[in-house]
């Protein structure tokens, strides 16, 4: 294609220069750590340190350096506040309401992980970091409750699509432990004979051929999941 | 829990004057726009306009204001260059590499939409906007590449799970035309049989009982969309 009109470059610097109150933003990072224990779904909260927000939890975040890739940033604030350092987080959705931040304009990245918290430690001395339910989850400091929503309902969307909650089951497990971290997730109750029907038509699961043992209820069948699955799943994880 | 450690608060001012030099990020939009057409899928490009990438191509972005809200952004910068007003973009990623912009620190938030393009009528005349086919994209501006294929990699992986691609075909539409969709879309020819197969597993299709006329092959059957998805659809191509 021919060029029809004759064009005025700009060079980066003259670009900079005539928009010098578009530079006065902070990007931050705020990571929503949900985590599977007791047949409960929880999520990682810390107290605010801000004046504005005082007595409100929110999110694990912090401001991206000047000199860090905004991904980089993710990992780095996770594990200078859990001591984590062994989780894929994935990048969920950036928010940037104006006047969502007390100190100027933040526009802030949500990064998200889920968890056994079986297989997790962290270092809870911080700021009273601490693992919360997440039916009892009030007001949160800035944001951080319509951002926590976003991600549920992303994760809620998702289980149902693809074998994301593998990771909080044993090898070897139960449809009455599958169905429980669905509730979990989900947040309500499942009718039992729906939720083995639609379990059934997905290719997730292998049944072993052998029951549970030393449970407290009638002994039911064990599951793995899928070998090619897993493979997948794992590079999921792995791999961002 | 009681609070064990007397804290220190800080306020908002304080927290900002400690960290001045976190305030000089810029944040911009960039539009992922792709087309339908002709059995081709196809990306909005236009000419960079800064000299830095002189003679390359970029997507579709600009800066976002300082009274601005990051969603708002993306449709105004639409709207702008393109006079499209009635399109529904996603947000799917953000890029935040330091050094991605010559201007400074910009990171950047991509949105993305799918449109038929015989539904959407442009107004071509800014900096040679222009609909290019994505089997033919070479090196773009800034990071842009990356950015388009991460939102083409996205977009692959969710073709399969999602009908997303139904709005890219008439009210009524043969195998062979939606074979056509997904092969434009994934970038690769599909076996008829195999493709046949898989989407008769899905609950997506209702055969109309009516044969297509006047085309210039055997006449196929003909379907619609599953009037449930349709709902579904058009409800998260409106609400965000």
């Amino acid at each position: 294609m021919s060029e029809r009109i004759i064009k005025a470059f700009k060079t980066a610097e003259t670009e900079k220069i005539s928009h010098l109150d578009y530079f006065n933003i902070a990007v931050s990072v705020d990571c929503v750590i949900l985590g599977y224990e007791n047949k409960q779904l929880k999520v990682l909260l810390i107290k605010s340190d801000l004046e504005e927000f005082s007595g409100l939890n929110s999110l694990l975040g912090d401001l991206v350096r000047p000199d860090e890739d905004l991904d980089e940033a993710s990992y780095r604030i996770l594990r200078e506040r859990t001591g984590l350092n062994d989780v894929y987080l994935e990048q969920v959705q950036t928010f940037g309401r104006i006047g969502r931040h007390p100190s100027g304009r933040v526009v802030t990245t949500a990064y998200f992980s889920l968890l056994d918290l079986h297989h997790h430690q962290l270092r809870l001395s911080h700021n009273d970091l601490h693992w919360h339910p997440i039916s009892k989850v009030g007001k949160l400091a800035f944001d951080h409750k319509d951002i926590l929503d976003s991600c549920l309902h992303r994760l809620r969307q998702q289980v149902l699509e693809r074998p994301l909650i593998f990771s909080l089951l044993p090898e070897k497990f139960s449809l009455r432990q599958l169905q429980e971290v669905y509730e979990a997730i989900l947040g309500t109750e499942l009718d039992r004979r729906n939720f083995r029907k639609k379990v059934s038509l997905k290719d997730w699961l292998v049944d072993l051929g052998e029951m549970e043992t030393d449970v407290p209820h009638r002994p039911g069948k064990l599951y793995k999941l899928n070998p090619a699955l897993k493979k997948r799943l794992r590079a999921r994880l792995r791999v961002s």
